[in-house]
């Protein structure tokens, strides 16, 4: 039997970086490249303590069918937490609503303008789509303005306008307010919807937060998605979208005939936890757990890296981007890397343009323990000193 | 703003039984419509249970990200209990098995071939990626093989053919042996691949198994769908799909895209319940519980409904398929029910066709209670009894 596949999915290959992720079941790996959460971070105690709750109390609602657009309370609670007016439904991690709102918007042969380099999973979801994604360059404080504005004039069809302003995947970098303040001016003007991803926003470890872009939002043309994996559990799946009414109807109807809904027995531990437990006080310890980790790995990137390799120090998040000399070939680099056990990402999984060079790579501070931090980021300076001699 | 929703999904609608549904929460209604498993099904305890050991034993494992063919062990237990070759994967419900078929198999403007009437979710998910449900007939043994054959010899663009071989929803028929074997042969024949889909499979009360199709599948040439949703529990979102690697390994794609993986939690439950746990024991218990509210209801029917109107007697499901006499309006019999707090689906939300008209109507007697049943089919057959007057 030979398989036609369709056109969208034809050219779709596993993501680029799982062939690294499945090295991480090597114990003795040190895992600088998952995205995974710290599991140190997960209140298993309260957790079990809920589901106990819900078990005895509620078992057949959270056992049985239920609706589309989430369990009402947990709409309502993240509602009033996100301070939005929009329609707020629940969806089965950040990923869905991110490929739920581009199926909503998005052609085939559409454009998706992205930072560059931008999450993976929604470049990965906007191209399983049909939907193209195009970078625009970013710096320090966020997104490139002139170079946005150019793309939005210069190249039709551009449906969404996605971002991710906080302690951004993979750089790691956040977009300053000014900024923020500028991107929903562009994309008002050129009438493009901006898809503003926060799965990271509650991981703030130092400065002060910045408004979201949705909180700008007059006019409704920004859909806010953001999840509950990085401060509950990413196991569980459970995300929330924030979006105009109007969109939102749509996209309900693309979540029902994708999943039916979201888990619901967690959606209504994740209710419990936020209003019958101390959300906030975790979160802070959430916080104080990255701030410790961020910290190690900085002071050993200072202490044993040469100079020539540039790194940047994220406010919150998971993420340090760390960018080689031209002299060193960032796959020569990885592959060293990887046989002397430690796994991080070549950027070149980021591009938006697959086909693009990169001298960059992602490395995370949430899972490895203090000691591994400081055995592989010296170990990756070793091989980095290596290639300079 | 005026937003511009995309080519598949800018005529989608949702469920055209939604209104219905949402009436089910007015608690005086009596529940003959919506396809929710009977709650006394749900084994509460042993969840409970198995929850509290993941909790104490393994959950940084169950709260952490997974990969995306889900939990390994769960997918060797399903794969063993299928007693098939090809791969399995854990999907978030069988609705998600048959969205990501169709995803990954066909293009805007291709047909799946499906029974008429079949599930409206399929139907909707095929819709909802821009292609085409076209429907063929039904006998009491299943599909009619004349016009299956004649479909696929003039319909162009065919990718699969959809088919609910056990106790069909809504239809509540199951398909021979025979005409399993026929279909097999001429999805071979016209080179078509067969997405079985049997959510209901294990639900049989009366008479005996008959194998699936995917168990006749020497050349691979058949997706099978199946799920926890009516054994264990349908808000958990656990379902699993098995197919031919080459097509699987593009599926998984598809599902990392979607969703990254189903809910880890609840995939080690089930594994847990299948190889800790009497699931044939809690399968024989669950089968009891509709083969007896099958016969309170078939006993109703049999005793208050005029004999113009035909239903289906079930071997197992959830299911009966009522026909009305030409004399009287679908429509205008669904909302008199309505209106006396009965609530029953309208064959027209189950023809592939939106606007071909029905004569039928879709009941279950899976949630109501026995006296519930009784009531609800007398105050049925009464109003029957009123348009025949």
């Amino acid at each position: 039997m030979e398989y036609k596949i369709s056109e969208k999915m034809k050219d779709m290959k596993p993501s680029a970086i799982r062939e690294i992720f499945k090295s991480l079941s090597d114990p003795e790996m040190i895992a600088f490249a998952a995205g995974n959460p710290a599991p140190e971070s997960f209140p298993v105690k309260e957790l079990n303590e809920i589901s106990n709750y819900i078990f005895q109390n509620n078992a057949v609602t959270a056992l049985q069918y239920s609706i589309s657009e989430g369990y009402p309370a947990l709409r309502e609670s993240v509602k009033k937490r996100l301070n939005v007016k929009d329609t707020v439904i629940i969806v089965s991690g950040g990923q869905q609503g991110l490929e739920l709102t581009n199926k909503v918007m998005c052609n085939p042969g559409d454009v998706v303008l992205c930072e560059n380099p931008s999450f993976i999973g929604a470049l990965n979801a906007y191209r399983s789509n049909g939907t193209i994604p195009v970078g625009v360059d970013i710096d320090e404080d966020g997104i490139n303005i002139e170079k946005l504005e150019h793309a939005l004039k210069t190249i039709p069809n551009v449906k969404l306008l996605y971002v991710i302003p906080n302690f951004q995947n993979p750089a790691g970098l956040t977009m300053s307010l000014e900024k923020r303040k500028a991107v929903y001016s562009l994309a008002l003007k050129y009438g493009v919807i901006i898809l503003e991803d926060n799965p990271y926003g509650e991981l703030r470890f130092r400065g002060e937060d910045i408004p979201t872009i949705k909180s700008m939002d007059t006019e409704g043309i920004v859909v806010y998605c953001g999840s509950f994996s990085k401060i509950l559990s990413a196991g569980m799946r459970v995300g929330f979208l924030c979006a105009p009414d109007e969109l939102m109807q749509k996209i309900v109807v693309a979540k029902q005939v994708e999943d039916v809904h979201t888990n619901i027995f967690f959606q209504m531990v994740c209710e419990r936890f936020m209003n019958h437990y101390d959300l906030e006080g975790h979160i802070q310890k959430v916080r104080g757990i990255y701030r410790a980790k961020c910290h190690n790995m900085l002071t050993a990137l200072d202490k044993y890296m040469p100079k020539e390799v540039k790194y940047t120090r994220p406010d919150g998040g998971l993420f340090i981007w760390c960018t080689l000399p031209d002299s060193i070939p960032l796959n020569d680099f990885v592959q060293t890397a990887l046989a002397q056990k430690v796994a991080v990402v070549p950027g070149t999984a980021f591009n938006c343009d697959e086909t693009a060079p990169s001298q960059s790579f992602r490395i995370t501070y949430s899972t490895p323990s203090p000691e591994q931090i400081e055995r592989g980021v010296k170990i990756m300076s070793e091989i980095v000193g290596g290639f300079l001699r």
